[in-house]
Formats: structure tokens, C-alpha cells, sequence
């Protein structure tokens, strides 16, 4: 892996640690709980991809880089909201502060999970999209069943999707004469669907909610 | 893998699926939660078989035909339940259909956890055992954890014991000169024993139901 | 793999099953329920280690002591709580076997990890303390997350810590003069530690007790 998976990773991994801080945050668990749920956040989703992968011990593992950064976003977290600025950081701007981050991870973990298996298994277009899905999804479905909360993949209505689409764009991008801007793309289109979505509250049909059909 | 194992591999794969999307259904979910119950049922069992197997990456995620299939069973389901047939479909129908298609998945994934256990690893009667029991019950757990229910395999008194059963079956079968039969007959125990215990309502004892031994 | 940490991972085992079948005696289930949240507890985060090394099939499910051996610690517990001893186990009694044989697996299941870590990648101290805490904590989780209790590791305040510490205590001592001792050095720190937050219900600061800083 290059210099920009690691970039890539990182920027994931940071956001999706804020975003599990946050959940610590408005769980009101002490410092401990919240770096706890950080690390499951941000290390979780890597992990996931790294067996699936057949890569031990997992990326995230070997590398003191990424609990050190997740500790240290976990501790700036705990500190913003001990200071004079809590009361600014509370309500409705936390939970944008946690909608943004989780976007983040979302979008950058989509790229690092398809790109790793592009690198392994070329061959395999739908590891990729799949690889590439699980991994963005996977750190968060730890983080919400950890806290016990209904996970965001199955409680918000465009989540996944956003992840899906931009694996099927970074393979598509890739193996064509775009393949060195495929990590961008990918990584764009996760984004602003995701942000899109939650700025209008898309949603997907529910059972009982469309008249049944007529004769 | 010859072709029968796919087989019990693939009514696994749709009868999970339809359990899944059957607590979607319960849970109002609309299609896209759903979809990710679905998949998470019918190709979890499968992808912790896989990863204790030493198999990368799982064979569910190497072939569109799973994904392909448990997306358009998500969409059958979710079509009956718009349809003018939704009333039929609901109630006691729907709790039977979602039993009948839990069984169906017990039974098939035993047999393709312990089938493939024993291709890898003939010498490890347990291991082939515990492979078929962790992959029959491995989607269900995985199934009720993200819907938020106390899994099956702790609340439903003969859950993982025919499971367990149809494991040793499966072994004693295909070491013996039945080696041929040992799938239809470690699926078909699975199955019954599985079906009987809904139908009679089995349970086995329970801390403080039992009088205390007397002197 | 030697003697000793044989012995260190049965005594985890054993430590943990009681702790799952004891869960599954506050959640008033039966003996199958009992049995599956004991295995879950006492070989989930083994196979979590193993898997995290790369080791298949996980150790735990190769050998058949391991769930005969939490079988048989299930159906004691069982026995004790339905017998004339029910009265004096229950109740506080209950909580301190509970607390203390938690603390046990955790002691254990860190010296398991590190050691293991150790053993196959010497050069990674960073993944052989995480691995160390993974084990200790994996069991639990499943177990909590199974009863739909909020994780040990989230809740309670010195869980982690002194799992993270034992296993840094396990590297210093195992790359010294006192290789020989670092099992046991290791296993000392995380029970006494761990004993010690129990008895005096050590806890660390939370968002939100603590004043915000004047200015």
C-alpha cells in the first residue's frame, strides 16, 4: 500500500474515532468508555477488512500510529467537552460535529476496504464492492452495538448505499485510464451522497407505508 | 466443493434471507434495512465458517450469486408485504413462515460448516462439530444483535442442540460406509428434531424450576 | 505453545465459563442457555486471538478439553444453584463469584494473548499488548453482548486498563533478565489491579463531572 492508502486510512480512522468519542460523549461515560468506543470505531472496520483480507496480524494492530492518534483524539474530545467551550459544542452541534465525522470515516474506509481488495484480489470485482462496504459500515456496527444503540446502518436510510455506490466507482474507475484518480472519486461520491442524504432526510420505502397495490 | 454442497449452501443462503427480512418486516424497516438483515443473516453464518476455516476471502463475498440472490428474496418479501396479499402474510403466517425459514437455515449450514470442516480437516471431529454449529446459529446471532433481540440460541430452548446433533450425525455418516448420505442425514435430523421442538414447544430445565434436591 | 500457558488458558476458561453460566443464572435461562453464553465467554476470546494471529482452526476449537471443560463447569453451576446450597450461593455471594472469576479470565486471557503475540510476531510490541487486551476483554464482550448487558469493558472503570498494563508489564519482563517470570509477573499485575478497582470502586474522570476550567 502507498502513501495515500495510509492517508486514506488515517483520515478514516481519526473521523470515526471522533464519531465514537462522541457516542461516549452523549452517553455520559468517563474517559476510559469513550476511548474504549473511539478504538472500536476506528480500529474495528480495519480489522474486519484485514481478516476478510487474509492479512495478520490486521493493519491497525501492528502499528502504534493508530491507537496513539485515536487516543489523542479521544483525549482532545474529553477536553473540548470539559472546557469553557462545552456548552458551544453541546446540542445540535455535536450531533452535526458526529454526522460529519461519521461521513468522513464512511467515505475514506470505503476507499481503503475496495482499494486493499483491488490490491489482493483484482480479479474479484465483488469482494471489492462488498470489501469496500463492509469495512466502511463495520467499525460503526461495533461502536452502536457496543453502546447499544440500533445500528446506523439499519436505522438510517441512506448509509450503506452511499459506500456501495463509491466501490462500484472506485472498480469502474480503476480499471480504466482513470485508475490514479479512482481513490478520489470514490471518496467524493461516498461523501456527498451521505451528506446530501442527511441534509434532506432521504429516505428508501418502508413496509405498510406505500397503499397496498391496487387491483 | 462439488455441487451438492453448493446446493445446501444456496437453501441456506435464501432461507436466511427470508428470516432476515422477516424481522425487517417486523421491525418496519424500510427495504434498504431490510436488505442489510438479510445479507447479514444469510452471509454471516457463512463468512465466520469461512474465516475459522483459514478460507480467504469467505466464498460468499467471492460470488455475486449470494449477494444477487439474498437481495432479490429481500425484494420478493418486501413486494408480498405491499401487495394485496399482505394481510394473509401477516400474523401468526408470518411467524410460522420466518420459524420454518429459520430451520431451513439450522439444518443447511450444518451441514455446509461441518461438511467443509471435515474437507479441510478430517482429523478434527470436534472442530467439523462446532464449525457446523457455529456456522448454523453464527447468522442468527449476527441477525438478532443488529435488530436488537436476545438471540434465538439463548432464548429458544432447542436451538443449537439439533445443530449440535446433526454435527455428530454428519460425522458418524461420512466416516462410515453412509458417507455418501451424511449430508441428507445430518440435514434432515437438523431439521426435524429443529421442527418438533417448535411444534411441542420443548424446553429443558431452568435454574429455580426444579425443586431443590432434598436430603 | 508450552505447559504453563496451557495451564494460564485453562485456568481462563474455567474462569470464564463460570463467569458466563453465572450471567446466564441472573438471566433465569435454562441449562442450554447457561452452556452457550459460558462457551461464548470462555472460548470467544480465544478464537478472537487466534483469529487476530492468523492461527486456524482456533486452538479452542481443535481441542475437545476446551468445551468439555466448560460443559462440565456449566453443569456445576447449574447443580449448585438448584440444590439446598441455592440460598447461600445467591445474592451478594453470587456477585462476588461473578466479579472475582471475571477477574480471573481477564488475568489469564491477557498473559494467553501477549504470550501468543510474543511467540509469533516478537518484533510488534504495539500488537502484542492489544492482542493481550483483545483476549482478556474479547470473552466478555460476547458474553455481554449476548445478554444484552452494556459491556464490562464500556461500564465499569479499571476493565481495560489493567489488562493494557498487564501486557506491558508481560513485554518489559519477557524481553529482560526476567523472561522466565513474565507470565506470572503479568498475570499478578492485572488480577491485583483489577481486585483492587473492584474493592474500592476506583473510577476515572467523566464528561461533565468534572468543573469546567474557569477561566
Amino acid at each position: 500500500m502507498d502513501i495515500i492508502w495510509y492517508m486514506f486510512d488515517m483520515i478514516g480512522t481519526i473521523a470515526f474515532a471522533v464519531s465514537g468519542a462522541l457516542v461516549g460523549v452523549a452517553r455520559k461515560m468517563d474517559i476510559f468508555g469513550m476511548a474504549v468506543l473511539a478504538l472500536a470505531t476506528a480500529i474495528g472496520g480495519g480489522i474486519v477488512r484485514d481478516v476478510l483480507l487474509g492479512y495478520f496480524p490486521p493493519n491497525s494492530l501492528r502499528n502504534v500510529v493508530y491507537v496513539t492518534v485515536v487516543l489523542a483524539v479521544t483525549v482532545i474530545v474529553f477536553l473540548i467537552y470539559n472546557s469553557r467551550y462545552r456548552k458551544h459544542a453541546m446540542g445540535p452541534r455535536s450531533r452535526a460535529s458526529y454526522l460529519l465525522a461519521d461521513a468522513l470515516g464512511l467515505a475514506s474506509f470505503t476507499v481503503t476496504g475496495a482499494s486493499a481488495g483491488f490490491k489482493l484480489y483484482p480479479e474479484l470485482p465483488i469482494f471489492i464492492v462488498l470489501l469496500g462496504t463492509i469495512t466502511a459500515v463495520g467499525g460503526g456496527i461495533i461502536r452502536d452495538m457496543l453502546a447499544q444503540r440500533i445500528p446506523s446502518v439499519l436505522k438510517e436510510d441512506v448509509y450503506a448505499l452511499p459506500s456501495i455506490i463509491g466501490g462500484i466507482v472506485y472498480y469502474l474507475m480503476v480499471t480504466s485510464s482513470w485508475d490514479s484518480m479512482a481513490v478520489y472519486g470514490a471518496f467524493t461520491v461516498v461523501l456527498v451522497i451521505r451528506l446530501l442524504a442527511i441534509k434532506y432526510n432521504w429516505s428508501l420505502p418502508k413496509v405498510g407505508k406505500t397503499k397496498p397495490v391496487a387491483k
